[in-house]
């Protein structure tokens, strides 16, 4: 099996390593923007060669950033591999995808790793980075259900647990779990940032912050095209957490420490029960 | 040097073992409602007896939840000692401790060691928890001078960063980048959990958002307390974030990726750079 990957970054570069840990793979082809990148996939035995295009490839992996789609899906429209990807939204890759692939659409199967990191690059790639980690697959009413179960069979290779879901499903999940709180992290942030004391405030944060704020040091051009592509669900999520927020500003104005403890309590309980069930 | 530490749990637990590791403390008193868990700290060889109150120490620490302070200082407004405490909010403390200890308040430091994780009891205690970490003092103007400056000793000799501001000044700080990231993890999960489809959310979440929370499985009614305490700070500081949230908002509503990418590019290099400096 021929696999190309393209954009060998830490998404792209482990789900190569993990399919040649899992000797799922005969060789990997890289394809890429970044020069330097590639060289150093190479080097580490992420990739076998480097080819300006996926060629007679069996399967393609699309980890490029979204905005790259309709030209990189253009390319592979005559191919006959079946394709993937790893976008973190759903419902606009598919959209792309559609215009790009035409009939071909069935041989494309939409696909998302909720794996990630701060660190990005082939670098940064490993082969156990989906290991117990979830894939999430959003086939179209066209697509090859033969492709979907081939995709779904290397997904699990890589050790990772696969679910089927609409685009839109998906979408809303992940605005919820995922692009919100990414959201409320890099506000967090930038609100923090501008005040006239941001040096004191920062010198008197510890753990909690830097953990609420961890996933604000994730790569601002990617959690751009996340919004703008999933705009329309994470505005109804901010509006939700605005209600939320306002609640809680409610109770602390009436002095209510009785029903604010409840909801921390509600809180912790709700997170200690998913860290115990998904332990 | 005899300690009484009134409320032997993570910080008063720590504390101690600290203060024995350096040996400077050469008997210590534990104090408090729980009899399981003293007897657990003397077990640990955290405290050297079990006591109802703080009988001749010379020090005095109250790391007691703030609701209990009118009557544990009012208990200690006879004693000779030096009192300080650990709790996290300051203006309170410091009006509680007028009030209990009248001319008395001379011997009273208030303060607040910033070091903490959702673990409680004397089962979390560790001699190195206030390592490299930072602790507030908060005198007042009647505070005796040498009181201070014993305080600040034991903190540094604990392994701790001690700073000195007004109590007002400590609150409006705290409720930036502890209190507010704190309720907005609760609600998060509050929200989360309140959802029909709250099981399906959760088990999509990954590591961001266990992170982004890992605060809201703190203890609820400390936080209670701190935020009650603190309140009309803490309003200003909910006003101040929901008008960033209200910025994200419109940049989304337009469309604008130009400005939201710089948004998250200054909130990615703040924090970058903070991590850098921290360290």
């Amino acid at each position: 099996m021929k696999l190309a990957v393209i954009g060998v970054g830490l998404i792209g570069g482990s789900f190569a390593l993990a399919l040649k840990k899992a000797r799922a793979v005969s060789h990997v082809v890289g394809v890429g923007r970044g020069a330097a990148n590639l060289e150093l996939a190479l080097e580490r035995g992420i990739i076998d060669s480097i080819a300006t295009d996926a060629g007679d490839a069996d399967l393609v992996l699309v980890s490029a950033p979204v905005g790259q789609y309709p030209r990189i899906l253009a390319s592979l429209s005559s191919s006959k591999a079946i394709i993937t990807d790893a976008g973190s939204t759903k419902r606009d890759v598919v959209a792309a995808a559609r215009k790009a692939l035409g009939k071909s659409i069935a041989r494309f199967v939409p696909g998302h790793p909720i794996a990630g990191a701060e660190k990005s690059g082939a670098a940064a790639a490993s082969a156990d980075l989906f290991r117990d980690r979830r894939v999430v697959l959003t086939p179209v009413k066209e697509t090859d259900g033969d492709a979907v179960s081939k995709v779904e069979a290397l997904w699990k290779a890589c050790g990772a647990r696969v679910s089927r879901m609409t685009a839109a499903e998906h979408d809303e999940v992940l605005a919820t779990v995922s692009h919100l709180p990414h959201l409320l992290a890099f506000g967090l942030v930038h609100e923090v940032a501008k005040r006239k004391n941001s040096e004191q405030l920062f010198s008197f944060a510890a753990g909690g912050f830097r953990d609420f704020t961890r996933i604000a040091s994730s790569h601002p051009e990617m959690w751009r095209d996340i919004c703008i592509a999933n705009k329309d669900v994470l505005l109804k999520e901010i509006s939700a957490f605005s209600r939320k927020i306002e609640e809680l500003k409610k109770l602390l104005e009436h002095g209510d420490a009785a029903a604010l403890e409840k909801l921390f309590a509600e809180a912790r309980q709700a997170r200690d029960q998913w860290l115990k069930s998904s332990s």
